[in-house]
């Protein structure tokens, strides 16, 4: 049975626990070096929140041939890397506020790969002893002000800009896994993983020769074809085979609904 | 007397302590919500480290004429932001590493804001109401890969590309300090802080209206005209009025001093 790494909202408290099977138990101690727990009376009532908590967000631009070629962009010769702010993140179940600043928001369904140890100078092959799970992400992009500003900091940082979750799956091979995006339940898209342009391996191993990577840090690895804007009351979720599905609506800034 | 937050090496363990005229105390408790320790004895035998533990560095392009000219750049309409990982953080003494992917890496002596409390949205008149105090910066770049990639990342985002410090000054106002920057004891930088496009509170309002802000979280705010190419064996200094000097020397990547 898989293992699942969830962060379980105990009162205000965040806290780490891991489902394997029908139960499920707390960890205790700091990420990565947890000791086992007592086991989690009442799991379905604890609200899901963001599955880790990264020092840094990496991101991968144009790493599937038909969101570049949706975009009118060439296929990079190397990963296009970017940052997206830890303030943008998300849980599974919030709200994503449209900023007033910006005319047209953008979701991106795409898997997120979560660090388990420290990783400088990783090689492809290797990359997977450096991680510790994958989860669904939304790159939830402000097309117009992307397009605007030379630097995306401003069009992919807004806060709620980040969903991720709902949990980790801790088991699974990223190499060829069925990724959808739904908007308000239609199809959006719909893509395998072995399709990226880079692929996990390259992925690290090109991120790790520049920056070191810490545990929990979030590398999302780019989407597929088919992104669109998101307005108010919009349900969208990302689905990822073997993990399961990232929820949020989107409401207004401002609105009192955020 | 003004004071002074600091970070020091109590061993392997980093502890804020802050000074104020003579001596030095401990600081416990989580950050910006210090109970007051003990004294710091023998205070010149604890290694600076970091000062801060920021969730994101900020930093603004383009922010000095004189440096826009020297790029070949026009004056930005607005503040361009871009984000350094947390994993390029350096304390003062500490080795800036050459990549070898990088074949032209450029010192940036800047002012660095260090934010006290969550801002969001903030008016460019409250910004001093977050700021916990000021600091030194290099914001170190790989000038050639910084133009051969559309974002900055990679050429802004090595390891050991932001020496920070040496400590924060918390009762010192942003707007009009002497910037200057010393490679090998000459002068290469000299400006004042009002010289910038954007001040202080209108970086902060610009940002904040964009991500929240944290408590540790860093902006860098531009450098002045006067960057120029670090060499292994060099020693860079940023030294501004009031805070002091923060100095690092150069290595290769690899070459074992790093």
């Amino acid at each position: 049975m898989a293992r699942r790494l969830m962060r379980l909202l105990d009162g205000e408290r965040p806290r780490y626990a891991v489902s394997e099977g029908e139960g499920a138990h707390w960890l205790e101690g700091s990420f990565g070096r947890w000791r086992r727990g007592g086991p989690v009376e009442g799991l379905e009532g604890f609200p899901l929140f963001v599955p880790c908590e990264p020092t840094k967000i990496v991101a991968l631009a144009r790493n599937y041939s038909g969101h570049a070629e949706e975009m009118g962009k060439p296929l990079p010769d190397e990963p296009i890397i970017f940052l997206k702010p830890p303030s943008a993140l998300l849980a599974h179940g919030g709200k994503i506020a449209l900023p007033r600043l910006a005319q047209r928001v953008d979701y991106e369904g795409e898997l997120a790969v979560v660090i388990g140890r420290r990783a400088k100078g990783v090689r492809p092959t290797e990359a997977g002893d450096y991680i510790l799970g994958l989860t669904c992400a939304n790159d939830v992009t402000a097309r117009d002000l992307q397009k605007m500003d030379a630097q995306w900091t401003r069009g992919k940082g807004f806060d709620t800009f980040c969903p991720l979750g709902p949990y980790l799956a801790m088991d699974l091979a990223p190499g060829d896994l069925l990724l959808r995006t739904w908007l308000n339940g239609e199809l959006r898209q719909e893509a395998r993983t072995r399709e990226m342009v880079f692929d996990v391996g390259e992925i690290l191993a090109y991120i790790s020769a520049v920056m070191t990577l810490e545990p929990g840090d979030v590398i999302l690895t780019g989407t597929p074809k088919g992104v669109g804007q998101l307005k108010p009351g919009d349900v969208v979720e990302v689905e990822i085979e073997g993990i399961g599905a990232l929820r949020n609506s989107v409401v207004r800034e401002g609105s009192g609904e955020d």
